[in-house]
């Protein structure tokens, strides 16, 4: 039967760099003889992704033409949508130029080759001028030094760019390895075509995704249960990339969901996975990368609630919503993002509703809610305090309970900077 | 600004029969030399629907090709869509004939003249065939002289077209009353152009409309809630036309969804009026019927829960969700209906669920749901026995207490026939 999920980002299928078999040990064998590049943890995740189809139809990592479209407009040089650069960063004196072939290298294990066909420099005002646009927040200006209202060297995405190399390199990729990931997630990290394959098997035609990387706790929860009502089922999409310290790790967040589905959700409309990516800090248009990948995986709503990829206190807490509203719309399937935004006010349980209510359906007094964060979630976890009624469910929190409890040390959640997005 | 809302069914705008100022004085006036013809409390409602559009692109009742497309395959004779015949029946005694001018009348108010283009005859064999394509449940097969699994004469709207006279006649008409409903219900009672320009003032564009004949509780304030978070309002739309005995009136009805909102919403986000029809029983396509004149009104979500329009036991609990499926879809805007279905489960307060939930979202065991039902409130209240927790909101209670202390004898509520659809 005809697949009925949405097709995937840009209009020639899944655009998919992974080598296999033969083929694979070839180019790997290729690889040996090339140029060494080591890459950072950020590329590895977008060459995973572009290895999997979860960039399409990205075939590698974006030219000028695409970087600067994208920074400007969203769009690439012809003419399809993306939010955010996918480039490669390499230092001048390394002498890559057009024609290599090179390896790109992690901690010693060969992640991809490449074809560079371009190279451009990248100033300290290039790179200021991909942070105002790619970062900056809504009504936000430009001051000369000092162009947000928050200096942005607090901004761990701004911090990204800045430290990159001098050169963007350019160029289709082949991607020989997913990493750790099909190893250490069986069953958890899944590929576009699998997510797909499984979402086509329970007949889903609008399926919504929920991004994460905090542990879920009772606004996720909400979140993904109005999606269940209204769509026909729910992708629970954890982060299982890199994260900063402090954080929980991703085995045990997965498992965190794991307990969750298995005691409060019917098993049957929703799917626990994760995706292979770092956080980038985009704030809002990393919204819309989330929203850009998941329709590669089959996904036609991106949930988006409240300070949705928070960064500090960088963003309103619904620009990573509005954002969706301002993006180029051509009319052209095959060229715009078809994953469309699931806005969700603020959430949290309110004893006078009775359960879980939003700031558009619950007209009672602040004192009535329990406001729920991840954040504050994990400060109580790691302090050892009591976490209050209605704010997680008992059986996730003995998980996340018996985790900190392994911790030689306590570890300082603060309710600052990067780490305390609440979003997701 | 132009409207974001969508446009009234069948491509032609709001279709509004009604006459006001000078020309309804003249043609009250006119009326008075016609032939007087009395008509029921089911073709008094669908003239006033008729009067503002509500049942818009509809410019009078049905011709036969009219009927007999819609019974057959839900569309009319120049391809619109629409879901149950809008017929009316008179004694052949009459001898009513085409190229008459009749005066259409009900308790001695003149509520239109019809300028008859056609008329039918309705044999007891047209009757059944019309019960049998309208009526007849999914898979239900007729056998003859009991074509039901249930027997067809305990259905009311079977009844109903039984009752009806052994001719129809065909042609336009011009409403001259909108009935009791301005001055009974002035604020509720909205005319589609009305809550379309209420619609239009708040920004809406994606509109869910709740349909209600029973006091609301706290299932339907979920559904209602759902669809807050998800749409840009909500219609909370009461029928105030005709019940059975032993209903709670409508006045008491709205006052009730008065008083939920002012409790329970935020109100900015929810609409409390009212429509002027009665009941037609006519089960799943009743449902169609719903979203039929909600599309009118500025409505392209309609909320179909469990047993929508229910008839006593004769339909499956979810028929009224799967008929949409099974409707013809041309592709053309201006025939198909393009008010959809927001198929909600079976919900329920689920004490392990610390909150609302449904079959789609809790696990957990019966025992910890309070399934809530409107046939078993009223009945709970006819008889003044206590009201479990989380079934209603205590001030809807109270209130509707107070209305059932009002009444001079106790009102049987049975859990069979017409009046126990626990639809909504």
């Amino acid at each position: 039967m005809a697949s009925k999920l949405v097709a995937p980002h840009g209009g020639k299928g899944l655009v998919c760099a992974l080598l296999e078999g033969d083929a694979l040990a070839a180019e790997l064998e290729k690889a040996k003889g090339m140029k060494q590049v080591e890459i950072s943890d950020r590329a590895k995740g977008d060459l995973i992704m572009m290895g999997i189809g979860g960039f399409s139809p990205l075939t590698g990592f974006m030219t000028k033409a695409d970087w600067k479209g994208v920074c400007e407009n969203f769009t690439m040089a012809d003419g399809t949508f993306w939010p955010v650069p996918i480039t490669l960063d390499v230092d001048a004196s390394e002498g890559i130029k057009a024609g290599d072939e090179i390896a790109l290298v992690k901690d010693g294990e060969t992640f991809a080759t490449m074809s560079v066909t371009e190279t451009f420099a990248m100033s300290d005002d290039d790179k200021k001028w991909e942070c105002e646009k790619v970062f900056m927040g809504e009504g936000e200006e430009s001051v000369d030094g000092n162009f947000w209202k928050i200096a942005p060297e607090d901004h761990p995405g701004v911090i990204m760019v800045q430290n990159q190399k001098d050169t963007n390199i350019a160029g289709p990729v082949k991607v020989l390895s997913q990493g750790e990931y099909p190893k250490e997630y069986p069953g958890v990290y899944l590929t576009p075509a699998e997510t797909r394959a499984m979402f086509d098997e329970r007949g889903w035609a609008n399926v919504a995704a929920l991004q994460l990387r905090n542990p879920m706790h009772r606004s996720h929860e909400f979140l993904a249960k109005i999606a269940v009502e209204v769509c026909d089922g729910v992708l629970i999409h954890s982060l299982i990339g890199n994260l900063k310290p402090g954080d929980i790790p991703a085995p045990v967040r997965v498992k965190a969901i794991d307990i969750l589905i298995e005691n409060y959700f019917v098993k049957e409309n929703v799917i626990n996975s994760g995706y292979p990516l770092d956080m980038r800090y985009a704030g809002p248009r990393e919204g819309l990368l989330h929203a850009t990948f998941r329709q590669n995986y089959g996904v036609n709503n991106m949930l988006i609630g409240r300070d949705h990829a928070g960064v500090g206190d960088f963003y309103g807490l619904f620009e990573a919503q509005d954002i969706f509203d301002r993006i180029p719309q051509t009319g052209d399937d095959s060229k715009d993002l078809l994953c469309k935004p699931m806005k969700i006010d603020w959430t949290f349980y309110c004893s006078e509703c009775d359960g879980m209510a939003s700031l558009r359906t619950c007209p009672h007094d602040k004192g009535s809610r329990v406001i729920l964060s991840g954040t504050k979630l994990r400060k109580a976890l790691s302090e050892g305090a009591e976490i209050v009624d209605h704010f997680g469910r008992d059986e996730v929190l003995d998980h996340l309970k018996a985790y900190y409890a392994t911790l030689t040390e306590k570890v300082e959640v603060k309710m600052q900077g990067a780490a305390s997005g609440d979003d997701m």
